[in-house]
């Protein structure tokens, strides 16, 4: 741990203030070999590629605002820590799925980790018409692993308590979501925004007494309901990959909450990759061939998740909840099952919601996806972004009533083939 | 704060260890005059009433292990902590409804408190067939007061996650409800006791797989979704009364948790209370006049929590969920009821289910009640359990369908007319 008051790294300090480090060292080489990039381009952080002559390494470190909007709105530095306790965390729960970390220094809120060489941001490899095999099945696999694996179901619960108790000090970023996510879209706040041609379409979602209801339950459920500890932002911009291997990352978001929330922001995420189609690929043989792609991600992700979180129930169920004790012990197997059918069903329903309201705010609220913004032609844009709206309503109003995965796909292809400007 | 290390009270050492504390001796006059008198009959901690010429003071100490129990079940004295810490929340948000404290020393595990000259506990008046008026509209406020205000409802949500983190800690105590509730009752462990002559109710309760997976999914709700601070033990043991006065008292399994568990278990002791009648009140006539009080008063125990929780919702709804931002200021006062109206239905759930598993649990696991324990005649007391089981069950298992109170008192005195044996 460095003593030293916090400071913001400059690509010429990185060298003189992180080369003594030997678990950094190891990795790139003596420090006079270094070339660093400052590479950050996200809402929040500085990040440096550090390239020596043996090797890479990424440099995150937290600065003390939010670096999209500035100095005027300050952010604490301890995300750091719980990006980095998150981190370590999903490397035990679900083992190669997030970046090895090498270095973490509290003071100064910085993690050094391992740098994926040839691995792109997913959302911008979605832009560009991009497959990649396994990937819906990695991310239900990765959600199920950490998900599972971070809750009463498995993990002994006075450690379950801790956690929740380390990880409930996450408040200004579980601030931003309960407000950016569940309630800012909602109404009229000053840093929301939207293309104007959807007024009509706003005015109507904002008066739409039933969706705002349900988006307030969800908040609820988002902000009471310590299922598990979330990634908490697990949206297509947390996710790198190449080719058929894939990463996710950025977990300063991390909080308990219930499991649906990482799913359903994955998903609608994806959902929203295919509203904006039209946008990116003129093709309309190629955008239909890689809209499928990306419906069959989705379905691949829900039951990779699905059978997953099963397999884990049948041979790692070892929590305080849903005990074998009172079930395989008692030669009542189907009990458990019964059990476990229950509880995906109440994650199925959850991640519809959740889903909805991230489609929603993505559009209205303050964050939007690069998939949209990058549509210059404001009408193609409003066309595309004002069906992934009433996608959104759908599956929010809709999420006890949804049966399957192969209906909210349906009713993706439907909408997008519908005006609604 | 004391330095010395922990050591437990005896009469002869009260006087010598307290008589130096000026918040003590402003109620009970110099400690020469005083006398003391352990009255503890709980089931984990040393009790005095200490009687000086001025006045008396209730000094309540924890023992390192589980009174009932022994020192073979040891326990954190951290226990005096929380209950310290829920009395004084409970004393803001319900003013007058909890005793006062005068002075708490936690290293030595002791609070010192209000003593409460006059009153008895409810139980032991419940066995006596006395009435008291006002005594439902008491709890129930007193329910909606604390768990609405210790909620994301009305909190600001920075204080609640850090009250969260703090009574995470209580491990210990939130392990005990989650075996001894929501576990045991349902299959055959070493500490369960019942009355032999169940045997046959019991082996069909524990082999009824839709039961035990209700009683599961409760426990989730209950160890996962921290929607408030909970008293988190509140049973008829846990209310003292005089003619028309009440107070509550022993919130030592403080946890965050689910509105219903609270009212649900406080409900479950008074339809225990009405079914152990035939065991208390020989008269025929009598009997059925208390059994109706006792009805009535749980009927006034949840239009009380309505009532006051709709009112605190209009009034005082000033934390992250459900906004007046997104109803009332934008002219849409319908929507924040019908959002209140969700919410009460889904506390209604809650309070059947937890009120059904703690009705079981008092019969099959542990900590039975007196007023079953106390009627001698085997074949009177289990044909009373034997409704109690019944009427648990039947609540656990309809809670998504039994539509209002006046239901639940029906089938109340319609199961309690039955012969289970």
């Amino acid at each position: 741990m460095s003593e030293a008051a916090y400071e913001a790294l400059r690509p010429e300090t990185v060298a003189e203030r992180l080369g003594h480090v030997q678990a950094i060292t190891q990795r790139t080489g003596d420090p006079s070999s270094w070339q660093i990039q400052e590479v950050g381009d996200g809402n929040l952080n500085l990040v440096f590629i550090v390239t020596g002559d043996r090797g890479q390494v990424i440099v995150k470190q937290a600065l003390p605002y939010v670096r999209l909007v500035g100095e005027s709105w300050p952010l604490p530095l301890k995300r750091a820590f719980f990006e980095y306790h998150a981190l370590i965390r999903q490397a035990a729960r679900a083992p190669g799925s997030v970046p090895e970390v090498f270095y973490y220094d509290e003071g100064q809120a910085l993690v050094v980790m391992e740098f994926l060489t040839d691995h792109v941001i997913l959302r911008q490899s979605l832009m560009q018409g991009q497959t990649h095999d396994g990937l819906g099945r990695f991310l239900g696999e990765f959600c199920a692993r950490t998900l599972f694996r971070g809750s009463d179901l498995h993990m002994p619960t006075a450690e379950r308590k801790r956690d929740l108790a380390l990880f409930s000090e996450n408040i200004e970023l579980c601030d931003i979501t309960e407000n950016l996510v569940f309630s800012d879209p909602y109404f009229d706040v000053e840093m929301n925004r939207h293309t104007p041609a959807l007024d009509p379409i706003v005015t109507m979602l904002r008066a739409d007494r039933d969706l705002k209801v349900a988006a307030q339950h969800l908040k609820a459920a988002f902000a009471n309901n310590a299922e598990t500890l979330l990634h908490g932002d697990l949206h297509t911009g947390s996710v790198m990959v190449h080719g058929d291997q894939a990463r996710v990352i950025d977990p300063e978001f991390a909080t308990y909450g219930p499991m649906g929330f990482d799913i359903g922001m994955l998903i609608a995420n994806f959902l929203m990759a295919y509203c904006a189609q039209p946008g990116h690929l003129a093709n309309v043989e190629a955008r239909r061939n890689y809209q499928d792609w990306i419906l069959q991600t989705v379905a691949e992700l829900w039951s990779g998740f699905s059978a997953e979180f099963s397999h884990l129930w049948r041979t790692e169920r070892q929590g305080i909840l849903y005990q074998s004790t009172l079930f395989e012990a008692q030669g009542d197997e189907l009990g458990s099952e019964q059990a476990r059918l229950d509880r995906l069903a109440a994650i199925w329903r959850d991640t519809l919601g959740f889903c909805g309201v991230e489609m929603h705010r993505r559009t209205l609220g303050l964050a939007h996806i690069a998939e949209f913004d990058q549509i210059t032609d404001e009408t193609l844009r409003a066309r595309c972004e004002a069906r992934g709206l009433m996608l959104g309503r759908a599956l929010v109003i809709g999420r006890n009533n949804i049966i399957d995965m192969a209906t909210v796909t349906e009713l993706t292809r439907h909408i997008n083939e519908k005006d609604y400007l």
